[in-house]
């Protein structure tokens, strides 16, 4: 009826690479590797719940007022002292904003920075919501492919001699979503003297810093920062609960001035009681040690995913092997189109699910991967719902086999 | 250093008509007319905080988990069923889409519709973060002046015809921000056959819709759709609490799932742990009692206001006289300029303020008018605030009047 009023930016033919991701299957046997969500019987209920009530008899009726645009003093001077201490950054409250999620410090960041057309570059593949959020304010793609230690940054370096009006990178250095990459420390300085070198903004999206099943977190790209061209962005979704809807977002100079400003217009502030309340968490208890209780689970969840796709998949499937973080991501071979794998009877009838690769680029271009999510899931069940998938795809792969 | 990487979107050297917006004056004795907050001595503070245990306890770990993307589906329903009652609007849970304060349901709108340059009607005064949100759009502004029964539908329909091409009208018809106006029934039934005539939609903002101090809420305009033109934004701000940040719209068809494509994308979804409150709040408790305190005490700073300005204010200055909301508005003479005023020795010393009329036009060209909030100041503090202004305005209106 008023499709002509709509804005460029919503094709309403095109559906958002956000929704439709997940397979709703409402059989009681099935099991989805698809959604990224945290493992909610790891949830600090009453430890939060203590909180909560702790945050509003400290303040009382000023807690509900209008607070700040910013964000909760005390919490954005924790979590400043937090990347100081495990990403060596250093930095203050005042360079921090509190956001609703990682997401959106991303769209503010993205609102803050593109004209339509305007160029960006991306990790291919790379994390679906920024494509969605990145999307809002119709930029060129560019994607630049991983190896092993992260980003291809001579691949990076021809894109920018290329195309010298590349403005913004975003990137997912550590336990990489979809693929559980980790950039090595080296590149992160080179990447900063890029950014330096053919003036682009770095946008550092790091979620899953903390979960490194061994190891401490690396340096953040941010830490190497010395023009203010670095936002550093994480979230308390992975490493509390994600309805809080806390995320936060570290910059500088004029780059932190323009977020403040479009975040205001967009939203006024985000929720003020749940800051305090996460400030009073973080009072009361420690959250390292949380993070050392997700770490042992989750290394153990990922360990049964690894241990699946060895015994379970078809010889012809690379995978990658994380150590950190929530997710696996998985190579066929070309000509097997996962989308279409999704739909047949035998995996419809399967009721095991993942996320197809063509949502984690731009283009949606690439059909022969997928995502493997293992963060819900106890390993026995992990281990069931590998079994069948294997299955389904050791029939994809016969299916594309040249036969001689 | 690089102003060249930011959008146009943000001009960094054009203040947001959100910031900047309130004096800062540590004097303890400063009495503020500025801020629009609501009065906190009337939150619910008790009731509330046994709302989030409640949540907590009856949702268990599930309660922080993601949730929903269009909110709480319990809380929906209710607010379905409150616009109903009280605005005369047949919908549905589905139609209902939670955000974060009123602010991001009209930046969401605009984002959903707007392109670079689109045009956009306005009355003029009008809210200023309406302004600050449609602003990051880049739209072609449209002022269109007020009456006492509301928006002046003659000069609108001149606009209309002038400028077919403008898809989106703001209005605020409830004890509007910042005039206290409150747009006629009849009125609120000829814009919407305007909108189906030229071909706009129609962004009903009424978050004062259920405080007006003797009289029940008016038919929402939206209760005159029959096309799916208007959206429909209220909040929980003004009759809970700012803090929750908890705002929401009703929206129909193409544009309902356009919001929603764009709310994904932004910040994926509001708070769930904070939903749950609001809706366990309300299960236990009598919001329309607890709406009709509210505005007992608005009713009450609302007289000792134009009481003030009766007595205090020179004969030149024309004031509105609101039935409703949280403002009023207060024009002078041509010639005054109320941001310079604001600045004076004079003025300063008299430590007390106001929203320059500046603020509340897109152009930014009207300056001779204010707007004074009563709603967090008892009606003691109100009298000494306004016989402090009252003097500053009779000095401006003799440094303008003519001599003869």
């Amino acid at each position: 009826m008023y499709n002509d009023l709509l804005a460029k930016r919503v094709n309403p033919d095109v559906p958002s690479a956000l929704s439709g991701l997940f397979v709703n299957d409402p059989d009681p046997s099935a099991i989805s590797f698809a959604a990224g969500s945290p493992n909610e019987s790891l949830f600090p209920v009453a430890a939060m719940r203590q909180a909560f009530d702790t945050a509003i008899d400290t303040q009382g009726a000023h807690l509900f007022q209008y607070q700040s645009s910013q964000g909760n003093p005390d919490l954005r001077a924790k979590l400043a002292a937090r990347i100081g201490k495990w990403g060596r950054v250093t930095t203050t409250a005042d360079n921090v904003v509190l956001t609703i999620g990682g997401q959106q410090a991303i769209e503010l960041v993205a609102k803050a920075l593109l004209n339509p057309g305007d160029e960006v570059a991306v990790e291919v593949p790379t994390y679906v919501g920024a494509l969605a959020a990145l999307d809002l304010y119709q930029p060129t793609y560019y994607g630049v492919g991983l190896q092993g230690d992260g980003l291809d940054l001579d691949a990076l370096e021809t894109t920018l001699k290329r195309h010298p009006g590349i403005k913004l990178l975003y990137t997912v250095p550590d336990f990489h979503n979809p693929t559980g990459i980790t950039m090595s420390v080296a590149k992160r300085a080179q990447l900063v003297a890029l950014a330096n070198r053919y003036n682009f903004i770095i946008l550092e999206d790091s979620p899953y810093r903390d979960l490194g099943y061994d190891q401490a977190p690396l340096s953040a790209i941010k830490s190497f920062d010395t023009e203010g061209r670095v936002v550093f962005v994480s979230s308390l979704s992975k490493i509390l609960m994600p309805a809080l809807r806390t995320g936060w977002l570290v910059a500088d100079g004029k780059l932190l001035a323009a977020i403040m400003k479009v975040r205001l217009a967009s939203d006024l502030e985000a929720t003020g009681v749940t800051h305090a309340a996460i400030n009073a968490y973080l009072d009361a208890n420690d959250l390292d040690a949380h993070v050392a209780v997700l770490k042992a689970h989750y290394r153990e969840q990922c360990a049964a995913m690894v241990s699946a796709l060895q015994r379970y998949f078809p010889d012809e499937a690379a995978f990658t092997t994380p150590t950190g973080g929530f997710f696996d991501w998985v190579t066929l071979p070309a000509g097997i189109d996962v989308d279409a794998l999704l739909q047949t009877p035998a995996m419809l009838g399967a009721h095991v699910s993942y996320v197809p690769s063509t949502n984690f680029y731009p283009n949606r271009d690439v059909h022969n991967g997928l995502r493997l999510c293992f963060s819900g899931l106890t390993p026995a069940v992990i281990d069931t719902g590998m079994r069948r998938l294997g299955e389904q795809m050791k029939v994809a792969v016969r299916g594309v086999k040249p036969v001689f």
